[in-house]
């Protein structure tokens, strides 16, 4: 069985990666995702598989239902894009000025829309029923994925597994890890208000940038004094603006931040921190303030029974070998699959060939490679049709 | 001969507000002043006054020469108008959006070409020499009295005075110290070049908030350690910006301010140390700097004898009280003159009527109390043509 | 076998009660013992097993040969107490002032010895050789263990188990972790030097406290910025003293602190980038520096296999259940034996009964659950002889 | 009468330098003064001048009548020395260890004696009366001069003088200053009250190293942002202690420091704002503290017509000249008899010859220029006996 569809997947592979140049020159960013649904719809119309879009925003579902008996298993892809200007210089490079598929989004779909195929292919003979959930807006929090639960696209499944290309891993590898794999990542946004005035009169004003400036110095105590050291946590100011003549003493100003941790704890412990900081600094230095924490999505935790059993289908593959993935403190809204159903996400190496350091996801020169799509259908789709296996 | 030119002056006073509220419908910005140096200019030619434009850009001169031999004295006022929106509800409120005589320049003007008038008309009883000095381009560094004197403004004068119509000095208060009495205004701006980056990894940044931060912070020590606290000196930060996404860790950050003293070395001490405090921030946190160190105008030092001079003339004038002023942190280019010349300037109390806490110069309400041009025109009218007694 | 083994050692409880108790009340501290080794080698004198002292300094080896060939299982305990006044109001408290096991040494070597016994009564029965290490100066760096191993400690031995008594845990844990378990512990000194003076004359001063402060501050971004979020690293600063009459500035303030990490590679990290910070922060005061780090004992790294095999063993043991442990920050000079052959270190949970949240180690009144010597001899008891089941 | 006086303390030089020399090798320190006392006593005594011990502590008064009517000055010299171990090599050490006159008060009392003997042979020829006021405990707050005004040695007083002699100032000259002239003395102590623990567990810890640390950081504030910059304020930590073991989080943290200013109003901001800064970085690190401000003397504010009259008389003493002295941040309870009566404290120049850069006061090689308590004796002298001429 498995033979039969990792051979239909080989066959499959130029397909794929012409699909995934064609979804490249058109990215759709987050929530505006239009002619991306529209033709993973008609893939699924051609193949004559029960297809649902409009599920919770854009999202669309297909469901492939084995002549046997079994469990309900969902797979995950996302398809939206990223508002970064495209400066690969490669024949697929995107046609959309400021829009790319900076993150591999592309590959994920190109492959479960194969995978897809092929178990249509083969489902007199497969056991259960197989979920394609094509997922929009992964990358701009609230996220597809919460909405398209809501919209059930999780009603009747079993387990759920997703995997995302990584380009940091080598091509043939499948890293994975049980418990946390992936950070919630959190925003933060303060206003320091001071009173401004002239630079020669500092006196008579309450200088905000002073202020905002102090606050960024303590804020560095949360990882190195309050957070246990075993635990992880990020509190990262990304933008501190105050910006006036050169003889002004600040008004206000205005810091922007992210913060990524793992344990509900540690964020919950982090917003509170963020907070008793803020209010300090602002009652040394007579300032008052305004702070707001905003959750972006929870931190991805694999379950153990889920993820032992990708590490096993993964050892199986020929040119396949799991290990075990360090925490990465970036954010994925898979999360929310995994608070309503067992399962785990993965990543599937996709290193670019003869490149020693990448350029890293989200970058204007991104890519990945292609083989590594394949990879990726073969492990979700051994890991779909063998799950009956499980008990 | 004062009280003939007292009483010129009281009968001019009417004339001296409609001049002074004409150039304040019509502000123009420092260095771009033509239409203001154009009515001086036939102003002086209506008076038959050998005048002479362009002098050193857009400034102004006119030579009253007295029929007696005697000592010649420049008088200055200057004509340039700030970028500021005129928010005040009056009849002659700026008609120019964005620009406005929020500093009194155009009172100095006023008052002084009504002197000039009435020092012309009395000229066959006076000694010596009257230069009147209209300079452009007082609000922006490097100024209009720099290139005034260059092209000769001062050629040939023995004494120089000036004066600022001061609105939280009441009317009647002419404020003198010998020494400095306006600060060196000087300009920095600092860039902290790091490694940018995403939020969620700081180990593979050099967080250029972070150091920033630490900078301002350490900046303080200059004003608080490394200076004489008997001395005066003002580090203020104005602007800070390192604007980004919230998940990106800052590239470099971009620090302006201004630095006010009053002493020379103390000067070159605040500009070494911002410095110093720079370049251990840059190491500690690995990152790289850019800081240049404009010099605006320096201190506005009166001598002592020209001060002591003032006073006394001040207080021979009925209803006008010399009182000792505090040292201002702010800038003035008056002091270019008193580099080359004896001479002392002064402020003229132009608090308006009635008001407890006036709108400070600069402000987009600000006004002054317009009887407080006679009181200026006096004083420097009195002291000009009584210097002759001088030694 | 085994069941012969825990029917001794649970027949020798009293006994070994009684020995700790004695232990406890005669403490004595790193480098400084001798009644204890003493003790520990009359023991072995009068069962009639061979036993060595001097080894490495103050340590103590014993071997046990099984009639049987087998493999050579080193099991180490620890004897050394620590410079704390006992506080507790129990009659075995210790006898002498200002020194105290407060770490439960004493409970280490009472079930070792005991074990030691009951492995010898067996002898005739067992497989393989059995080596005693009783160790000295565990408390005190750089430790005990590094001499003993040098002094041959290890020779011949193939495999290595150690344990710790431990509070935090309830009775009949085992607490095991692969990798690294316990942090090395480094210490650093740092010193300022200024230039003092006259507390009312900063500007004549290079003041060594804000200069202190300033570095004390900015070593926080140790752990939030320059370590991946991921890794462990404590920096901490136990020690800022510059004592100085109120009205003086300090010429010099000395700190002290310690590093805790898990990987080399941070390990090396944290010792540059407190000295990055130190020499940045001494140029933008003007000070200089003195700064020394000393490396403690390294992380202990526990082999995959062995605790495998211990997770198995304690499992197997009636009233015993392993669990994972966290990473403690905390230091061993156990790292030492695992740095040279395969093994484990592992934690007995030791909680006292009726007790939720018991004093710490290190704590004045801290005390520890006896019946933990029973499962921690079993434990290694078991460990050691089934050893050779393992290839 | 001016030159009988001047002649009369030339001829009395050589003991005025023995009679210094007794004293400086009999140091005694503030309020522990028994035998300095009791010399002043006998010399008055032996003189047949009115003399009163015990003066509101260990303080003497003599009163001197001139036979003719006239205005009543007070002259005072402080009588008290220093903690400090003598370190010169010279014949008059200190013979008590640890014990030093550091400061020049026994040069004070020296010349103010042999003034008294000269005033008290010319006694017939003088208008007027003079009031000696032999001061303890000036190095100590609250000092001598508050209970001796209470003990009513400014009764009858018109006018007050007394000066310092300087060694920063050359021989000959006179420093007087109007206004403010030394700052008030002021001392806090701060205790920063986290919660201790072990240096790998900062996360139980709150730690009392890292709050101080800000603190002293951001109290920089209050000098370059909180006072005027044309004011004057100092605020030194001079002792932060946190003393433990290097592997311990700090419990607790203590700062004493000092805070140095001229005007009430900014001594009331400073005292506020060190509250303020305190609180609220005790909130952003969840610390507590104990906040305690200690007035010492206030500002010595001269008066205006005693210090121009100061000036007159110094100009007219023969190789004296007169200079104004910058605002010096040392304090002084001369302070408090000018709270009480018109007057002036002046600096007399007695820097030692040879020298360019004395060792400066309170040092333990401190030492002055033998020849300034002539000048000293004169100034005040023939201040005290042409008063009568003031109106």
């Amino acid at each position: 069985m498995t033979e039969k569809l990792f051979s239909l997947l080989d066959s499959y592979f130029d397909d794929m990666v012409s699909l995934r140049r064609h979804l490249h020159q058109h990215p759709e960013l987050s929530f505006e995702e239009k002619e991306t649904p529209a033709l993973i719809e008609a893939f699924y119309k051609d193949l004559g598989v029960e297809v649902k879009t409009g599920v919770g925003g854009n999202g669309v579902t297909a469901v492939i239902k084995g002549a046997h008996p079994g469990k309900t298993v969902a797979l995950r892809a996302d398809f939206d894009a990223l508002p970064i200007q495209d400066e690969k210089d490669v024949p697929y490079k995107s046609l959309i000025a400021d829009k790319m598929h900076a993150c591999g989004h592309d590959g994920h779909t190109a492959a479960l829309l194969h995978l897809a195929k092929a178990l249509h292919l083969l489902r007199d003979e497969l056991q259960g029923t197989y979920v394609m959930i094509h997922q929009h807006a992964e990358e701009y929090a609230p996220g597809g994925a919460i909405s398209m639960i809501k919209d059930g696209c999780l009603d009747g499944v079993d387990v759920v597994f997703g995997t995302h290309l990584w380009v940091t891993a080598d091509l043939g590898k499948v890293e994975y890890r049980t418990g946390p794999i992936m950070a919630a990542a959190d925003r933060f946004e303060i206003k320091i208000q001071g009173a401004g005035g002239h630079g020669a009169q500092p006196h008579k004003t309450k200088d905000a940038v002073v202020a905002g400036a102090q606050l960024v110095t303590s804020l560095q105590q949360i990882a190195s004094r309050r957070v246990n050291p075993v635990e992880s946590a990020v509190v990262s100011v990304g933008s501190f603006v105050a910006e006036n003549a050169f003889n002004v003493i600040a008004d206000s100003a205005k810091l922007i931040g992210t913060a990524r941790t793992f344990e509900p704890a540690v964020r919950d412990l982090v917003e509170k921190e963020i907070g008793r900081i803020t209010e300090g600094t602002a009652i040394a230095t007579d300032c008052t303030y305004d702070y707001n924490y905003f959750r972006g999505y929870p931190a991805v935790v694999n379950h153990e029974t889920e993820t032992d059993y990708i590490v096993e289908i993964a050892n199986s593959i020929p040119g396949v070998t799991a290990e075990e993935s360090e925490m990465q403190m970036g954010g994925e809204d898979f999360a929310y699959y995994l608070e309503h159903r067992p399962g785990t996400f993965f990543f599937t190496g996709a290193k670019p060939e003869g490149v020693d350091v990448p350029y890293p996801h989200h970058h204007p020169k991104f890519d990945f490679n292609e083989k590594a799509m394949l990879i990726a259908a073969k492990t979700l789709g051994k890991a779909a049709i063998e799950y009956h296996k499980q008990q």
